[in-house]
């Protein structure tokens, strides 16, 4: 961990241009590692690049960058590791949106992949990234050791105790309904576990020591949750054109939301403290960490 | 690789009692990393052991095992292994068997994942077995460039360019029909690659070297290949009972098979063809190959 290096995504105090160098280096990597499948049937290949490279904030792999130049990383080793975690958060969307899961017609501002191509092509497309990103992850440029750490570190965040478990209680609680304590549980798992994988895996591509390690943990907790509780509250006040998915959805199918069981205001009020509490779990760290401090702010008050 | 070593599954010549040896260490050990499945919600666990722990042959982890031992692999590392490539294999049939895809009710002789429980469940399930697969392999206890190598392969085996691209293919060729090759690439794929795996994986946890690397990759592709050509011959001469999934499904979906191509005993002398090719690549290892050996009798003389 150390300030004095050079940052390799030059920060100039703007968190936008900041996070576009980064959104470029991942997208022309992602691409990259897309445009050859290998003997993959054409249609799969076309099915998995659409749901991988279409448009979207790339959040997980703008956090795994930013927490390895945080710690000192240098260069490109990182982004099979921002590739192989946004390739997750794709599978998940893909499979999130069939009809036996959320139904969803819309995604990213066009038709989901089960609607452009056919639901047989979306549960294989889902299969066939998460496979990927697994294979991506152990080829990275990084010593064997970090390797077998990071697919170790995303195989438990995506499972039945991550992101997986996440959205199974999410579908169940549609149906039973909850309270405050099973929401902390959806949201800690459907998205805070990836989100928090994110954050954990770019300083591990990036060297950290475990003091480092566990602040940057104790943040990724925290803007993990304050990201899905801005989620939800973006759900009751955008509209569905400026959110690139059908607004008011949650409302409309009874998801437990932060919203609904504190009202909106409350709700707003504890993603601004959860940041709070993430940003100061950074002092310890330079000017390195200044993109990530911008990128808890910019969780809780973006408008998409 | 040494012969002289001792079996750690003992080998009386009867491929019967070694297997069912094999079958007793790899099933507890799927036992036991199904026990205790973290903070995952209980019915979603219940569905993940429903899925993996069914009865089953369990030919993917008997061949990891067998190759393991053929290469001078003694005591428990393997069973990570064999237990990974087992929980892919699980999870592509609880997909395979949705109704989007081939859609059936019955799977080893009990009603498959999404009848069971529900659909959604059953794609997470099928998810989460996937990514639970990786992390088991991440923690084999074994040097780190294996199991970085072993994460590589089962990626490659299990995504686009392998098993997911035969599905994808085989879904696509029930519309379209087709030919010898694209039946040959949709059982290499579907079936073939995760079987190959099977074997080279077995072999590199067992520390082989890479010409005995090349000699079991050459077998495995043989015996993969001649797996699913007895599959498709089984489907139309078996019943459903001693299947213990639905026969005559293939005819009735109108699915390319090798005995609808070729007829039913041309298939079956292909399958012994492959076999004896299979069996002939083994000609330079010892003793400790006769499990193996005994494996590529079976697979083609199997009655389920």
């Amino acid at each position: 961990m150390s300030a004095a290096l050079p940052h390799p995504t030059s920060w100039s105090g703007d968190l936008a241009v900041w996070a576009d160098a980064v959104r470029g280096r991942v997208n022309g990597a992602l691409e990259k590692r897309l445009a050859d499948l290998g003997s993959a049937p054409p249609r799969l290949a076309e099915a998995m690049r659409y749901a991988a490279l279409g448009d979207g904030k790339r959040i997980r792999p703008v956090l795994a960058v930013a927490a390895f130049e945080a710690v000192g990383g240098v260069g490109d080793a990182v982004l099979p590791v921002a590739g192989a975690l946004e390739l997750i958060h794709a599978y998940s969307l893909v499979h999130d949106d069939l009809p036996a899961m959320d139904d969803d017609d819309t995604r990213r501002g066009r038709p989901t992949c089960h609607r452009a191509f056919d639901e047989a092509t979306a549960v294989l497309v889902g299969d066939g990234l998460q496979a990927l990103a697994f294979g991506w992850l152990a080829g990275a440029p990084l010593p064997d050791a970090a390797r077998v750490r990071l697919v170790a570190e995303l195989a438990a965040a995506a499972g039945p105790a991550g992101m997986v478990g996440g959205q199974q209680a999410d579908m169940a609680a549609q149906e039973t309904g909850g309270d405050l304590d099973l929401l902390r549980y959806i949201h800690a798992h459907k998205t805070g576990a990836l989100l928090t994988a994110s954050v954990r895996m770019g300083a591990i591509a990036g060297g950290a020591g475990e003091p480092a390690l566990a602040d940057l943990t104790a943040f990724g907790e925290r803007i993990g949750l304050a990201f899905q509780v801005a989620d939800d509250v973006l759900d009751v006040s955008a509209d569905s054109a400026s959110l690139g998915k059908t607004a008011g959805k949650d409302l409309a199918q009874h998801k437990l939301t932060y919203p609904a069981l504190l009202g909106p205001d409350a709700a707003r009020d504890l993603a601004l403290r959860l940041k709070d509490e993430a940003v100061a779990r950074l002092a310890g760290m330079g000017p390195a960490a200044e993109p990530l401090r911008a990128l808890a702010v910019y969780i809780v008050d973006r408008t998409r």
